[in-house]
């Protein structure tokens, strides 16, 4: 079988546009895409300056690549017909839990999209695993065309990276939510604390995070984190108190 | 009173370390160091090219400098006789839990100090207050020699800024290590997650938190964050489990 020379898209969300863009940037051909909403599927459709399919089995692509909710991946998978090329985008579905068929895969970007800003892909690590050797290799290729970072993982070890990102994206990004709402509460300037964040980050450049661990809750400073406490209620009083003891737990000191 | 030509560092750990160096930097005289640890007292002066005094009542400085954890800084305020101008860079000790002097005042940098990595302070906020408008206003004048970042907060501003820098960041450190700690117990490569990690943190320079939150959690995909849990254990559940309630109680979708 001939190599991948072009791509259908399904979806169109974050991912289905940040890839499609990326497809279109390195002069990739996008065949065509498919959204259950027609509005989004025609505005993605102009912006990659491919066509709509009207239905899955008319997409034309070499590969279909599904963009989707991991909830939507194995539904949508069954209803392709199972001689087209597949791959899925999805961190943390195991290729074994999709519907047998002769070429199925994952192209699974370890990255976090929104709509409203650009990202630079070749910098984003891909982890690529096929049903077969062949189609591992063609998408591993296919991947290579829009980023440095390809690497084949297999889907305990793609579910334990998706689970490392939960926790250092995800969860990191709320308690930024967290940091900024009880500023704002309190009539204060949420802009103070980013030289704060922006160095956070930088730590992880040169240090382990268990050495760049610094606080009241490191220090055993059981004074502050009680007049912490006391200004502190719901949700994020629950997430104080539980993040608190897990560090004194963790604390090499 | 005349102006605070000079300062004198009480201290020995992680801010001593930076405030000292940012002041020799600056061009601006350190009289001299007191430590508990002589040792560590001794590897300061050299570092900022002082003395170490022999005892606290011995410091020459215009200012003394306590820059020393939260639990110490009452008992050693009311060690340093009253005719001394004191400041401490804690966040969280209200000023009026101090004992009674002239001057006395807070000189709070709002960052993460390691000793292993350097930092520019000039854009470090310094939250600065005084129990006095001259005093306050020498120690604006003082922080504004090493930042370009500093402000009049009173105790009770200053509490909240440090609750909000616990999360956004001696909480999103512990995640970094949990991430890591995730990935490393599986075999698998930490610097895979730095893309995703400098992302996270790239977002924040241009959208809401709220809005930039991706993941199973805002998504209520149950079927992936069940596939999350049943890998996890321990605190590391427990923070899933709590994180992920929490950003489904604050989200906008």
């Amino acid at each position: 079988m001939a190599g991948i020379d072009s791509v259908s898209i399904v979806g169109t969300g974050n991912v289905a546009h940040h890839l499609g863009k990326a497809f279109r940037d390195a002069g990739f051909t996008i065949s065509d895409v498919f959204g259950r909403n027609s509005a989004s599927a025609n505005e993605l459709a102009d912006l990659l300056e491919c066509s709509v399919a009207p239905t899955l089995n008319e997409l034309s692509g070499d590969l279909v690549l599904l963009c989707v909710s991991d909830n939507a991946v194995i539904d949508l998978a069954s209803r392709i017909s199972e001689n087209r090329r597949l791959a899925y985008t999805s961190g943390s579905i195991p290729l074994s839990s999709l519907p047998n068929r002769f070429f199925c895969g994952v192209f699974y970007p370890l990255q976090t999209f929104s709509k409203n800003r650009e990202i630079n892909i070749t910098t984003v690590p891909f982890l690529v695993e096929g049903n077969s050797v062949q189609h591992e290799s063609e998408l591993m290729k296919l991947a290579s065309k829009i980023s440095q970072h390809v690497q084949s993982a297999n889907s305990s070890d793609r579910l334990h990276y998706h689970i490392s990102a939960v926790f250092v994206n995800n969860f990191v990004n709320h308690l930024f939510s967290k940091g900024k709402a009880h500023v704002e509460e309190h009539g204060l300037d949420w802009e103070v604390l980013k030289p704060l964040i922006f160095e956070t980050i930088g730590k992880i450049s040169d240090l382990d995070p268990l050495d760049a661990q610094t606080g009241p809750a490191v220090r055993k400073d059981e004074q502050t984190i009680e007049r912490h406490l006391r200004e502190l209620e719901g949700k994020s009083k629950e997430i104080y108190t539980l993040i608190t003891q897990s560090i004194q737990q963790s604390s090499k000191k």
